[in-house]
């Protein structure tokens, strides 16, 4: 059936956004013909308003600052030989809300299913490798590589361990285990087995 | 963890968004950060485009017309006297893809999860009423009530079933059954009932 070209546009462009169909693509075209201009406008303003954020030219975060360098790089309190090597923006997030971790980031972006690194990610990994070359005397206290516990992660931390151990006095990955609130009875064989190793 | 205002208003709006919860509003977010200014221009230019589109003052479908109607209800091919009355949009999209249905429409707008019908779902139904009394001599020849066969669609189609019934000569459900690819092992009571039924 034929659609007015607004919304064909509309849909082609949401179901190709991350995690959005082209089912629920229609669904928000209508809800946003129903909701009528003064909302569609201010959807409009608030994606518009996205560009003041910039990227930290250093780990790859959000910030607005001047410099180039995100909050957390320039924070002159914080570990510079203590690095993360997350994949994701939302993975920064998580830790950084548990105020337990003192260091730096890397952000690696969404990882493949490949399992090869795109370019893009090369380039970051060599950029936190000239960083730890001209800034840091050649080698930091620690890496923490810290990606899911996937195929894929697991592929890319051996990877990354490989590149980095030389540049750093200890390179070590997140603890495994049953997670709080879980149940043994659902554990696979690995978890049960780190779970076990690591007992406390 | 702070967030740059931008990116919690746009978090604030997006998972507000029909099936769009607060991870994905932020994994969009990010998204739209890294794709840069062009892209996110796009998105809001598709997003304001959506203000050409209007809403057909007799079935509620959409449309561009200067009248005010929709092309199915301007189409003088078709029988006015054959009415469907559906949920959603996305219906009536539905059945016009199969292209055997040759009346108009009525859209009743999303069905609540109470039951009960939303005064604009009313006034819809009333206008219906009155567009069969002006326009149509008061009597159609027949109304399908084509609802989802859930709970509160079975409770709409009573509910509508009752308020029409003087006004049409037929008034009509869509049929029960075991969908096409569908298994027999896992259709309900009702449904297998349903289908023996209306065996053919």
């Amino acid at each position: 059936m034929k659609v007015p070209p607004p919304l064909g546009k509309f849909v082609e462009i949401f179901s190709a956004l991350p995690g959005i169909g082209p089912r629920q693509a229609v669904r928000l075209a209508f809800f946003f013909i129903q909701q009528g201009v003064a909302f569609n406008d201010e959807v409009a303003k608030t994606i518009l308003s996205l560009k003041g954020i910039k990227i930290c030219r250093q780990c790859f975060y959000i910030h607005q600052n001047e410099s180039g360098i995100c909050d957390i790089c320039s924070d002159k309190n914080r570990n510079q030989k203590l690095i993360a090597i997350v994949e994701k923006e939302t993975d920064l997030m998580s830790i950084e809300n548990i105020g337990q971790f003192n260091g730096r980031y890397l952000i690696l972006g969404d990882l493949r299913r490949t399992g090869i690194l795109e370019a893009g990610q090369k380039l970051r990994l060599n950029s936190l490798e000239d960083w730890i070359g001209k800034e840091l005397g050649g080698k930091v206290e620690e890496i923490i590589v810290a990606l899911n516990p996937s195929p894929q992660g697991e592929l890319m931390t051996n990877l990354i361990t490989e590149e980095f151990k030389g540049l750093t006095g200890k390179i070590s990955r997140l603890g495994r285990g049953i997670p709080s609130g879980g149940e043994i009875e659902f554990a696979d064989e690995e978890t049960l087995g780190s779970a076990l190793k690591r007992r406390e």
